[in-house]
């Protein structure tokens, strides 16, 4: 098997972290996004959406959407459980999962794509939306800061996918000046906590 | 348990499908969206998202997000499987569900709520980007069209929680006048079927 990944973007680095923190070594293809070798009719046959990361099975098989590979991965190598660890723990890690992912990383990346030059000409882009998404963004992370006052991971006391999620978005918040406030002491405290893990140089 | 519900907003009713599809009956309770009872503090502390359906457990757990809703019924009683059979297959099909979130659902939702008077004053609203959606999601209809070519559910030959996904969302495209158009024929094909199906009126 083998990954297609961007070194650069957001969503192949929350592959490459998951994998990190499970020790599972995959080697990684890259593909030249600035070039836009992802939106080649050839590599359209892997992914029709034009995305990484993709993994490509042995047997041909090509799985695209992050999540649906860390979940491929979290079922062929169980431990140590990223999604959850029973019915109601999964649940609750799907949920926190993803408003990571509609309250944080998709107002996140949509303060970039909607109005980068990297993104002209490649997708419809609004820059008005782009500054709707960067406060949405803000108000987000304020949220998120209140909510990590009461325990010390997103979804609870132990280091899951939505961590994962969350340190990827807040990261990437950079190219938009999206960044945590001096007085969000719980959410630097978190991001202190799981920036300094060894996955997150992956 | 109970379920917050809506009884006209599109995702409360992907939680209905999913659930009669498996013959689980739970208690609905009905919010009033119209007058933003939603958006109460009473009600976000169930979501602080503010959003339906909520999923309270006999413990007072709140589960939020249909799709983590939905996996948590998948785990307690696991036919029909809706999500997948082995590791493989439920990689296909949280990749096939996320496809049809991001390509078909979220695009047809933003065609409604980034113009439409019922969010006014709810969220920030950029009416330049419903129309963008909208294009968007007439030509992720096209594309969906091709793909439903050759087999006859969305995610392969079995139905899954990406049927209800993309039925929802298209169904939902009324309001905006985003439809199936008479060339689509493999669409039209399969939303016949999926539509027919007893579980579409839940």
């Amino acid at each position: 098997m083998k990954i297609y990944n961007s070194s650069t973007a957001p969503n192949p680095r929350r592959v490459r972290i998951f994998l990190a923190e499970k020790g599972i070594q995959v080697p990684y293809e890259e593909v030249d996004i600035v070039n836009a070798v992802n939106r080649s009719a050839e590599f359209r046959r892997k992914n029709p959406m034009a995305a990484v990361p993709v993994l490509e099975l042995d047997d041909g098989t090509c799985i695209a959407e992050s999540v649906a590979i860390c979940r491929y991965f979290e079922e062929i190598q169980p431990e140590p459980r990223l999604f959850g660890i029973d019915a109601k723990d999964r649940a609750l890690v799907e949920m926190w999962n993803r408003r990571m992912e509609f309250a944080v990383l998709i107002p996140i990346a949509d303060a970039f794509r909607q109005r980068h030059d990297f993104f002209k000409g490649r997708i419809r882009q609004v820059p008005e939306y782009a500054e709707a998404q960067r406060l949405n963004a803000e108000e987000s992370l304020q949220w998120l800061d209140s909510e990590l006052a009461s325990r010390r991971f997103i979804a609870g006391d132990r280091f899951t996918i939505a961590d994962i999620t969350a340190m990827v978005a807040i990261d990437f918040g950079r190219v938009s000046k999206i960044a945590i406030k001096p007085e969000q002491k719980h959410l630097a405290r978190w991001h202190g906590e799981v920036a300094s893990r060894p996955s997150a140089k992956a």
